[in-house]
């Protein structure tokens, strides 16, 4: 047994930007009381989910991220006192006019390990992420923290079974997915429910293809939109975790703040692996196309 | 709206290989009648699953695939009477100790498109195909057939992501996936159903992640093992097909011979494409490590 206890974040935001840390800082210090060791936020935490509009004002919600940049310095010293790994994810700002989705993560000491910038941006109606980020120009990471070998994707990551996989083949044995995701109201009703199995699904399907552990952290409320006759986003919860056969070993509710701590067995992966040898059999011979947008004819 | 129907044949197989082929005739005949336009068999379906054992005896059982060979022309006309597509899965033999696992795709016209040969070739208990195909070298199809777009591949193709995508890029509106796929009955109690769960999952989040339709036909029936102490494979039915939206429409039974028949709508293709603009964002620039066996340090 190689067993290692994880903890997903999932919690509402407020328009106070101080208040949604400090909560995410106890629900951390919290989780880490019970036995949690690695320990996800859901995406850009500090936050509402500003992208719902396409505003100027929301640039100034960004922040440095390096290792002496004010929020990691506090979320290092969280990480060193509870001995826990945090992956955090914040809104980065490098210079005017660049800015970043962007998740850091923090070893066990408090070291600051590097930072994973998302590859992939939507933009739909009330999801205006090319706006606000620049697409990731640090590639896919596995980062080597004390307790696992993890790597980090963030949300619309999610649709793409190439960043799990490149992900997957740099040795990452856990999957995190910080994830801002949820229903708008007027949909809800037609296509709610296979929204959110189409989400929980191709993620199961990553941790099945690769045989390593999948853990998406969401937010959970209603957040208001500022826009006339706009009705905001029902961030839909229902964080989980997802073993290498694609099991979902536990789920958050829709609607409670919750830190959600799953111990597992990180000698899954390897007995998985021998039983399914799918990486074995990858004819690498045979993948050029998927550099390619399309393959017309 | 743009539909059509499409069936995929489930049913047990003997030793007696034109009884098998027989069977598959009439259900083809019988599909068509019931309005099916492209019907798909399950894999190998002339025969029992033969790479249960390594035996030389079952390279008998391999045959020509050309426009012009026995099986071809018999499932041409029958095509043409019907006006039927039909996606046929056959052993096929090139020369001494070229073998394939091969699907032939007839259009309604009865003409003979081509083929596609299985790509990622398994090699675990009682599955032993390394040892008599080879890995399939014409890379991913298309075939414009009368009615649809389709792209084919075969079983273990199945958990493969890359596959999937290159056959969609391709422009396939419909995956096939014919099977031979089923439990030991040793493993079942313990792994049986999240085996079948993984599978399943799998194949939905490729109609997820491409925004097309995934169409899997697999085999029932208990098919013994000739070798001693071996109890055989139970293979466990329960073909289905997927929308884009990786919604299972229609399940077949675990014993149940049948034609799965489903009228889809080939528009919603486009439709959950634009609202799930997952190709758009491709990173197509960042994929390279796709083409490694493993991203070592």
């Amino acid at each position: 047994m190689n067993k290692v206890t994880i903890a997903l974040l999932q919690h509402s935001c407020g328009d106070n930007v101080s208040k949604n840390l400090d909560k995410a800082l106890g629900m951390i210090d919290s989780a880490a009381r019970k036995g949690a060791q690695i320990i996800a936020t859901q995406e850009l935490f500090k936050s509402r989910y500003f992208c719902q509009q396409e505003s100027y004002d929301f640039f100034r919600l960004a922040e440095p991220v390096t290792e002496r940049s004010v929020t990691i310095k506090e979320l290092s010293l969280l990480a060193k006192k509870r001995k826990v790994v945090i992956a955090a994810s914040l809104f980065e700002r490098v210079a005017g006019g660049v800015y970043y989705n962007t998740t850091a993560v923090l070893d066990a000491d408090g070291k600051y390990l590097g930072k994973y910038r998302k590859m992939h941006i939507p933009d739909d109606p009330q999801f205006y992420e090319k706006f606000y980020f620049a697409p990731g120009d640090l590639g896919y990471k596995m980062f080597k923290t004390r307790y696992a070998d993890i790597g980090v994707l963030i949300c619309w990551d999610q649709w793409y079974p190439e960043a799990a996989r490149l992900t997957a083949l740099m040795g990452a044995q856990i999957i995190f997915y910080p994830t801002a995701i949820g229903w708008l109201p007027a949909d809800k009703k037609e296509y709610g429910e296979r929204q959110h199995a189409s989400w929980e699904t191709i993620q199961r399907s990553h941790a099945i293809a690769n045989g390593c552990f999948v853990a998406a952290a969401n937010r959970i409320g209603r957040e208001p939109n500022s826009e006339k006759g706009k009705e905001g986003i029902e961030f839909w919860g229902q964080s989980f975790v997802a073993d290498p056969y694609g099991s979902i070993l536990k789920r958050s509710s829709t609607e409670k703040e919750e830190a959600l701590i799953v111990a597992i067995d990180l000698d899954v992966i390897e007995t998985k692996r021998v039983q399914w040898p799918f990486l074995r059999d990858r004819r690498i011979d045979s993948y050029g196309g998927i550099l390619n947008r399309f393959n017309e004819e």
